[in-house]
């Protein structure tokens, strides 16, 4: 029997999964809350918004009611923006069959909270088994996933055989899936990722070379090392594809949304002209905010998150802050290497 | 007194370096087995060939005799290739004083014996005490430092003395220096980084994507760690600046000779083609040879090494060898991390 996945929502990433699945001989069935868009989806198999030039599996479904998305569900792929993610858990709850397998692809914290994507599942969604709540994550730009480009994720989820069916529904030739049993590193990987994308931009954007971006992104997966392991991550997920993988290629790949959000941040246009600018979220913004409370819960020292934080959130001009992350007093390389507990 | 600290030899590596050291207010002596090149750079500072449109420090001045580079020299940088460390070193050894510091810079193995550089001074420099030998490494292209752009190295010595008299010689307001005590693992980052700058070249050469090469570096820094703590080296040391760091570096910048050989390659190049194309020293290539041969006497697994290996030495289609690299088939992603012990 065909299993039956739906994405929700319709934004560059779950049209890109959707596409996976159709490839791979899924029912897809994709939600928006957008008429237009799912009209665009169902008639012309474009999604013109978010992948120009594209034409989709006339296989793919797009559909307006979140209902119709989610009542017949074997698996439901969560892709929205960290600031949604409890609002659409709380309206799927009514529809929502017990052995559905929740998967998300979210990168970001709650605000406020600070909570992590499977935790905002878990309180929304009380009749779910926690521990069968998946996430993916991994170096894995839409733009060139819905290309068949050759691509590797991490799958993660506490309970092993809740990692393997989302492997099993996703892997195909060109996507491949891996299973990890760490949830909250995987979680804190994709999500602190983003800062130092936004800081590679940033420093990309004052040009300051290759150099000095090899040196930021080895001090970022220490601090995100840091960060991850105090909040109970296992330090190996950080030297895999959901750390220092992603990473790699948010820092270093034009598709990437944060890495363009520094660079104009560098220019001197305004965060707030930025982030119209862009047309779509910039998660690495928010991340910044709950990465530096985070950092204060858990006593952990990350200078370049408190840099860009300055930079985002108290006006202090990036080349100062770029200036003074390269120019930190610090001699002995262990003090900064990650790993160390 | 001023120190005086020399450079073997002219490359684009050892100028940059004797440029750091000029901007530092040391005495440098640059030498260069080319009498042309000697003139060129004590007339006209410049050094054409591997620093185009750069004029150097007045103060540096060239020199084509080995007595006057190293008789006395306060300290030494050997920055040639790793096929004449050797040779260089059994010339310097009449001339040398025993209290003379001696850094290297280069990156590889000695082909045949598979012997780090410091292994190949010791041989030839028995007087010299090993534990005072520093390998400085890291990401640092030449021609951004040349251009005084920020930049991140690491020096290490068994000898934490030595290692700190290295960083006071070359750390300035743009080159900061880090110590570290695990020589092995600097040298072993150094070398084998380079192997997987060609297999990114390869792949960026096939337009596979930067999700593909953020897969390809993730597993490239896993494998390196598997070798080189087999080979003795901390592994903490592959997560900072002479591991991931410069791994980045070689495989994102357009500096990288390694990746532009990998990326001829890539257009169906043949490897001497390539070689004599480049007009410069490729180490990837002699290195992939030392490292399949190392990861045979060390029983470690080391899949982009071996496909890197048959298409240089077997006559593999890179076609071929990259779309086996990414077909692998593994699923647990903890299979393929570093730093399991």
């Amino acid at each position: 029997m065909t299993q039956k996945v739906s994405v929700l929502v319709a934004g560059s990433w779950g049209t890109a999964l959707a596409s996976v699945l159709a490839d791979n001989g899924k029912e897809v069935l994709l939600w928006s809350r957008n008429e237009e868009q799912v009209i665009e989806i169902n008639e012309k198999h474009t999604n013109s918004r978010f992948l120009k030039d594209i034409t989709l599996s006339p296989s793919i479904i797009a559909t307006h009611s979140l209902q119709e998305a989610v009542q017949d569900a074997d698996a439901i792929i969560m892709v929205v923006p960290s600031s949604g993610m409890r609002e659409v858990a709380a309206r799927i709850r009514p529809f929502l069959k017990k052995d559905t397998l929740i998967i998300h692809a979210t990168k970001g914290f709650e605000t406020g909270t600070l909570k992590r994507m499977t935790e905002v599942l878990a309180d929304e969604l009380p009749e779910m088994e926690p521990k069968r709540f998946v996430v993916l994550s991994g170096p894995s730009h839409a733009e060139e996933v819905i290309c068949k480009m050759p691509t590797t994720v991490v799958v993660a989820a506490e309970d092993i055989e809740a990692a393997e069916t989302a492997q099993d529904l996703l892997i195909t030739r060109y996507f491949r899936v891996y299973t990890n049993p760490d949830v909250t590193g995987v979680e804190v990987g994709g999500a602190l990722k983003n800062i130092i994308g936004l800081g590679a931009g940033l420093t990309d954007g004052l040009d300051f070379g290759d150099n000095a971006k090899a040196a930021l992104v080895t001090r970022g997966l220490a601090e995100i090392t840091r960060l991850g392991t105090a909040m109970g991550a296992n330090p190996l997920t950080f030297a895999g594809l959901a750390g220092i993988g992603d990473l790699i290629a948010t820092c270093t790949s034009k598709h990437s949304r944060n890495w363009r959000a520094g660079n104009k941040l560098a220019k001197g246009i305004a965060l707030d002209d930025v982030l119209a600018e862009m047309g779509m979220v910039v998660e690495g913004v928010k991340t910044t905010k709950a990465a530096y409370d985070l950092a204060q819960r858990y006593e952990v020292t990350m200078p370049i998150t408190n840099e860009l934080h300055n930079v985002l959130f108290e006006g202090k001009s990036p080349q100062l802050a770029a200036g003074d992350l390269m120019g930190r007093v610090r001699t002995h390389e262990m003090e900064e290497l990650p790993l160390t507990r």
